[in-house]
């Protein structure tokens, strides 16, 4: 049992507070979705494997083993894997939609092996999720999973319905980012333990995770992002820094999308900054990871978990600090 | 409850057969399909009703049904819902990987919506298939649908790693036809009752239907098939009669299907046809449809179950001759 390889600054942090069952279960989960990728010849494995290594953080994986506890064990290891398959399942797709080149600065599968096997790939992982989960009986997860998987691909299809739409409302942008992050968030914490506290604070932390990455597409630097600033305009993807700055500047809301290169991406980035956006989405987010933590403050949950907790809850915020 | 309005003929035989109580539940069943498709707004209600009507003959829910017998109950219905749900989101994301404009002669969602849409439409009828089993209860139901989706996506990276490669020998086309289809077939009965003896039921007449629509991509005709002549050829994908074909006309094998356009592909297909391959792989299928129906000799079932059941292996028949 082996602590992952290229673990991330949240992730160490609550690995280094941790008692030593937490590593030991974050080892079960990565060799968990090793096997999942074997008996299907070499180039699964490597499709699999470079997904796997894009999709770095395990932050679901590691909510699912810190609400289920110390004493989560083979089915709390078994739903942290499943719930990293649904997420990587749908990076996987949304890279064939966007026609992504890099995830991270890795070539996607979309780019190296084509959409059609990207597709494939991605089906794969989306069922292997449901049959790791099946497996042993979880009913009621497969219930969590399925209806926040339903939600992700609600998602999707409601922010290509918005695509290049730059009057779109804060609370249209709010309930995408809840279909298409916050919902596996609080899925994840409720696969660890079915509480409405935790599920409250998995939600919240999943939307200002959905808000910071949305400031970061903007400020970037591409140094930190692995994606050149503005991609989600150039996608037509309209988030709330638009939204909010487009209030200030109301010239903002004008630009059209469907006319943008790199170049006029990053001008309207700069706009969009000048108009101090970014520092009030980066206090909703942290006023989101405040409302998270208080969540924890019930008598349900003792020291080590609300510390550890609390701990992924400022990695969200410290990733884009 | 009315009975669905475009019934195929093999299940109109079986309806004509059956008590009262097939007509109703198959009606059930459409009545939850109409149900997943609500509440999306009405660009996804119409994409889905495509989809429904395009994958019209419900093979899969009629065998869920049958399979489970008058008493299968709401358990049976939502599986049958389910099995067809996994099936129309395979065909949507097949008709992304081969850039299809037409299924059954209706425009698929890929060419009417785009790729993306069609990408995420497949991916939320996917969700939905296990949010409905997973929905009261059924672990067995859930890791059953859960392997067979996990071999769909497995056999159509088998057929895109296979792409163009006609020498491809006969048993890597029976396990990819497993894969593909058998499978799903197999799944829907043990769905319905779990008995060895209707996974082989199932299994075979599955590869029985793939060795005849594989025929049918071959003799055509195109009114028939909504479909032109040689369209598995133009992508590549080398089937049985072509193999067969193979061994009497190794000329056939040096084909390079990469250079083949629409008149080329017809030619082949003339080629192919020429050398008594489609007979011989007809027989083929005839035999699995014996040895299916030899499967149901067994006390285990009612003369009505076997009646019906023959129905439907002899419909999968006729649909082709």
């Amino acid at each position: 049992m082996t602590r992952p390889s290229a673990v991330p600054p949240p992730v160490t942090a609550v690995l280094d507070a941790s008692s030593r069952w937490l590593p030991a279960r974050l080892g079960e989960v990565e060799d968990l979705l090793r096997e999942q990728a074997a008996g299907y010849g070499e180039l699964l494995g490597t499709e699999v494997a470079t997904t796997l290594a894009a999709g770095g953080k395990r932050l679901r994986p590691l909510l699912v083993l810190l609400c289920a506890g110390a004493e989560g064990g083979e089915g709390a290891v078994r739903a942290a894997a499943a719930i990293e398959l649904v997420h990587m399942a749908t990076l996987v797709h949304d890279d064939v939609l966007d026609d992504a080149p890099l995830r991270r600065g890795l070539p996607t599968i979309a780019a190296s092996s084509g959409r059609a096997r990207a597709t494939a790939v991605g089906d794969l992982l989306f069922a292997r999720a449901f049959a790791l989960l099946g497996e042993h009986g979880g009913a009621r997860a497969v219930a969590l999973l399925a209806a926040a998987s339903v939600s992700l691909a609600d998602g999707e299809l409601a922010q290509r319905q918005d695509a290049f739409e730059t009057s779109i409302s804060e609370q249209r942008y709010l309930d995408r980012c809840r279909l298409k992050t916050a919902t596996l968030f609080e899925c994840a914490c409720l696969l660890g333990h079915d509480l409405p506290a935790l599920g409250g604070f998995g939600a919240q932390i999943g939307l200002a995770f959905q808000l910071l990455d949305d400031v970061l597409d903007v400020s970037g630097p591409v140094e930190r992002t692995g994606k050149a600033r503005g991609t989600d305009l150039l996608d037509g993807t309209v988030t709330l820094p638009l939204i909010v700055a487009a209030a200030t500047d109301p010239s903002i809301a004008q630009a059209d999308l469907r006319a943008l290169d790199a170049a006029a991406a990053e001008r309207l980035c700069d706009r969009i900054a000048a108009t101090g956006a970014l520092d009030r989405v980066r206090s909703r987010a942290l006023e989101l990871v405040a409302a998270a933590k208080a969540e924890l403050a019930g008598d349900a949950f003792d020291p080590e978990q609300r510390q550890l907790l609390g701990l992924v809850a400022d990695g969200v915020v410290q990733r884009y600090s």
